[in-house]
């Protein structure tokens, strides 16, 4: 038998089951009229997946439940058979925190009806493996097929079979899993294979994914062997649209596809397109005939562009902000942001603000300038320098009376403070009243670098409404401003002089363009920060230390051996550099992350909820003593 | 046979395998000096709990793996056992996220040696029940009993029993879990009873529990009821100290006790004292013979003043902050603010900076000399008008360029828009820069109820290092004021008229003492928003339609009947107000929380990770239109 499959990725609004059952029910329509005999939509595409703890309203998932009952319904009316993901609820039983019982499931609706594989005391399937690390938190919101089994005394595998679907007078099973069911890596029991084992005509994994740079082809390589070792294709289906968990907002880029009994990827929906993928299934020869081939896979900076662009334009239209003003300091951040908001917003809602104080060179000046006329965004230059200074005087003139000893005495102020009251007069006097007063929102342009170690200020350049080069480590964002030169603009908006002079702050004497600029070398710590954070295993001080002892850290980071050698003159200068940073990563700049601005998250481990910090004093442990007094002692 | 046992509570610092290890070989000796033959101690001891995603560093938890066995070591010096929490590695197994296996385990050491329960494959007991609700995330970190149990094609009380002690000749059977494993309630294998049908003499729970207002209380229900079933005395081993996850610091109450074989309290040591509790055990007669009574309960406001002291003292200390500013509105939360940081820095360490503006009054600047003079703290006055003029004159008088369509314009600045600026120059400005002057750190004297709602100001109000009264409503912040007079300084350092006016933001001719204070009708507000966060089925905009509709919403909300039918004077004003503040609750508010300092911790639900928040846009159910429907239309 020949069936048409449709293989939607909806834009889902997270928290809006109202938005995404219309939507839905749109759809079934729309694929029900183009022929499909069976459509796949993702998992929790009524309720969302990022909710928060909006899981624990009642109410809420009341109305997801009565809005999925609504889908089936309207599978009367078509001769489709609709799989879809959404909340599930056994009013009889408890989740482990006393509310009640939540399945995060999936659905297979026909003819008016949700099937049921046979095997468990539901007319849904429910998801066996979840997520608890990264952004997910799937054991706080949902009891798992693993519970139910331990539960009901049995196995999981005693409780998992494919679905009948009788069609066309024809049955065909359908081997229903959910997201992580499919990413059997680490888990004893393996999803996709017993549904194989237990007759499945075809696979398919619903999934609520978002975008991480590289997960694709990853995916491609696990999900593919799945298909092959299964003998059988497997569909995946996957949303579009943003969702976020409060620090991180994640893109999702749908990506749908169907890989073939071979494991070879048959065909595949485009990325962040909210399209409906249609292919033919054999269901005697198994099978897959598409029309469109899989697109050509991007390349990094593009992914990166297309992700980072995505994000912070549907986070914009989330919140209702159509007009952005960004502080044009003259450096790479700042005019990367300032591109990439005009690209999105267009010229005319941007407003670029340049704030010079007395640090401010000339041609930081006339970059910030160059790249706003470049741009044709609005453009004003409001000064500090008057308002930093009456700050200066309020702060040391006024008298603290003391009432305590008696008397009274002035406060002072060092150079060291007198920095970071630049930052915030530009940040919260400023860019904040403007954004108010233009209204719009204002931008935070720290990159990850910076957000690392905390090289910013509070209240000062670490605000605004949402960080879109937060995930993206110095070097991604200059390959970005070259990005957005080359490919989006396609002339020079940001200036070259803006890519080869050097990064400084501009906040003191020290800190200037000309005289000496951000106290890194970006090349080694871009790499250096990246295994702090993005490393599986976490790489610690110690760790570090270990590898530049045998001499293996310049794999480790993946940068030439020459580049360690030039930044350090000894043991001594690495050990200093190394603690300088680690104490500040682990310290103050998780302070400053707490009070942090919404990144758009697109790497492996971005900060926010994704990695997860408490305010803690740095440690180093008992192995980094001993490898640091065995190097200083050499 | 007579047994003394030791259960010490003492102060753990989370992520300082060295410093805790250190304190607890400290203890170890002193409880043998004292004769004691067993010594509990808390449930991860040696790296602390809350570290979040530090679990995932190898280096870090080989080095408390490592701390761990120079415990186990150094029982071998004294005839005492040493129960205590640590993280145990498999390095043969992987977790679900593919890290190496983690358990959170119960470790009895005696003579050298980690006995083991000689069901599980190795020599330490591990925790079944793994809570992830509130602030707590064990299915990230920890693989469970459950589960390895299903890995192992087994079941959990297979896996279950006693740790077996040959002590004093004898043998004493210890049954040993950890913390969530003495809540049962809502798990399918019940630890403490399947201990007990093994043949424990005496049943332990080893824990890391946060202080929640009214948890002990449940406590002692719960854990007495387990100890009366199982015919066994119960011991309760608890730490003292902070713990935080970024945005919540919670405090540890110890609170370490022992319920006898009738469930009843027979031991209890102090609330956050580093103490250790004896008492003795007959292995025969199951009987606890302590020495001291039980310390009375604390009332409800005591308690909280506890709590929020302790937790900001040691949050304080942690940050190695030993000099706080605090704005000082002449309002309540300011007063009771100013107050607390005396109490816990003395007044030479606290600099309260009062900052009026235009709409300042004479009586709320009067009041705050008044606190500040009382409280013999320093004392400043800085002025805002100028300022704010300045800036509303560089906002306004800039021109803006515009490169696109060429010509210019200027920004106009509403009313609003100058609150918000007021708001910021005395946070971002003043306050920030003063607080590096005077060298330390400013606070943030958000309540709960102005948190509920984004009542603050981004940058100006809702910043700082710490919130101290964030978890406090209104009327709890009032009580608190009341106590800090009576109780803590025993005279009126916050003056009476603070009580007794209404409280205004004071930003607008509208907003100020005089004319119209907050739009907030405290009694029921406070009440309406503790719904929508502390209740546990998170009580919807439908429940409270429908509670209003019935007539039930007093008795719902624990106030007079005449409070609602007072505020309201139809059901279209009281939908009004009820949309109006969950609109900004589940908006704005959110934004606001997600760049929130962190909040002292002491409610059953308190803003930051406990109360996990995606920004979304705010929704009402379909049943809540129906019966705004019908309420309109009666």
């Amino acid at each position: 038998m020949l069936l048409k499959i449709a293989c939607a990725q909806p834009e889902i609004t997270a928290g809006r089951p109202d938005l995404n059952t219309e939507k839905i029910l749109q759809i079934i329509k729309e694929a029900a009229h183009n022929g499909a005999d069976i459509l796949f939509l993702p998992e929790c595409a009524v309720p969302g997946y990022l909710i928060g703890d909006l899981w624990e309203q009642t109410s809420f998932i009341e109305d997801c439940e009565a809005y999925g009952q609504d889908i089936i319904n309207a599978t009367a009316d078509y001769d489709i058979c609709v799989v879809f993901g959404n909340i599930a609820l056994d009013r009889s039983k408890v989740n482990e925190d006393g509310r009640v019982r939540k399945y995060n499931a999936a659905f297979a609706a026909y003819r008016g009806k949700a099937l049921g594989n046979g095997r468990l005391p539901y007319n849904f399937v429910i998801k066996h493996s979840l997520p608890n690390y990264r952004e997910f938190d799937d054991s706080r919101y949902f009891y798992s097929l693993a519970q139910l089994a331990a539960e009901l005394n049995t196995t999981p595998e005693a409780l998992t079979a494919p679905v009948m679907l009788n069609i066309k007078g024809q049955s065909v099973k359908l081997g229903m899993m959910l997201c992580e069911d499919g990413w059997t890596e680490n888990y004893h029991f393996n999803v996709p294979q017993t549904l194989a084992r237990g007759g499945a005509d075809i696979l398919c994994n619903i999934s609520c994914s978002p975008f991480t740079l590289n997960k694709n082809a990853k995916r491609h390589r696990l999900f593919g062997a799945q298909a092959k070792t299964a003998g059988l294709p497997l569909v995946y289906c996957n949303n579009t649209g943003i969702q976020n968990n409060g620090k991180n907002i994640f893109t999702y880029d749908g990506c749908s596809c169907v890989y073939n009994a071979n494991g070879i990827l048959a065909a595949e929906a485009a990325a962040y397109d909210e399209t409906i993928l249609y292919f033919n299934f054999d269901t005697e020869t198994k099978n897959i005939n598409a029309e469109t081939m899989p697109p050509a896979s991007a390349d990094e900076t593009s992914a990166i562009y297309k992700a980072v662009r995505y994000g912070t334009e549907k986070f914009l239209q989330q919140l209702g902000i159509g007009k952005m003003v960004v502080g044009l300091s003259g450096g790479i951040d700042s005019a990367v942001t300032a591109a990439l908001y005009v690209d999105i917003l267009g010229p005319q809602n941007v407003l670029l603000v340049n704030m010079p104080g007395r640090y401010n060179s000339g041609l930081t000046k006339d970059m910030a300038q160059k790249t706003a006329q470049a741009l044709k965004a609005n453009y004003m230059v409001v000064p500090i320098t008057d308002s930093v200074e009456n700050t200066y005087n309020q702060l040391t003139q006024t008298p603290v009376v003391n009432y305590n000893g008696g008397g009274q005495f002035n406060l002072s102020v060092s150079p060291y403070v007198m920095e970071n009251i630049q930052a915030r007069d530009r940040g919260a006097r400023i860019l904040a009243g403007v954004a108010a007063a233009f209204g719009g929102a204002f931008s935070c342009n720290s990159n990850k670098t910076e957000i690392t170690i905390g090289y910013a200020t509070f209240y000062g350049d670490i605000c605004g409404a949402v960080a879109p080069i937060g995930d993206l480590w110095k070097h991604d964002v200059y390959a970005l401003g070259r990005y957005l030169n080359s490919k989006v603009f396609t002339h020079p908006v940001i200036p070259e002089e803006i890519f080869t002079m050097r990064p400084s702050a501009e906040l003191s004497p020290e800190q200037t363009v000309g005289n000496g600029g951000d106290p890194l070398v970006y090349p080694y710590h871009d790499r250096l920060f990246a295994l702090f954070i993005e490393s599986w295993r976490k790489t610690s001080p110690a760790d570090i230390l270990r590898w530049y002892s045998e001499g293996t850290l310049a794999g480790h980071l993946n940068c030439p051996q020459q580049l360690i050698d030039e930044t350090f003159k000894d043991a001594a200068g690495f050990i200093a550099d190394l603690e300088r940073w680690w104490k500040l990563f682990c310290g103050l700049a998780v302070a400053k992350r707490i009070q942090a601005p919404p990144v758009i998250s697109i790497s492996r481990r971005a900060y926010g909820y994704d990695h997860r910090e408490a305010q803690l004093n740095p440690y180093f442990s008992r192995e980094y003593y001993k490898l640091k007094n065995e190097l200083l002692n050499k």
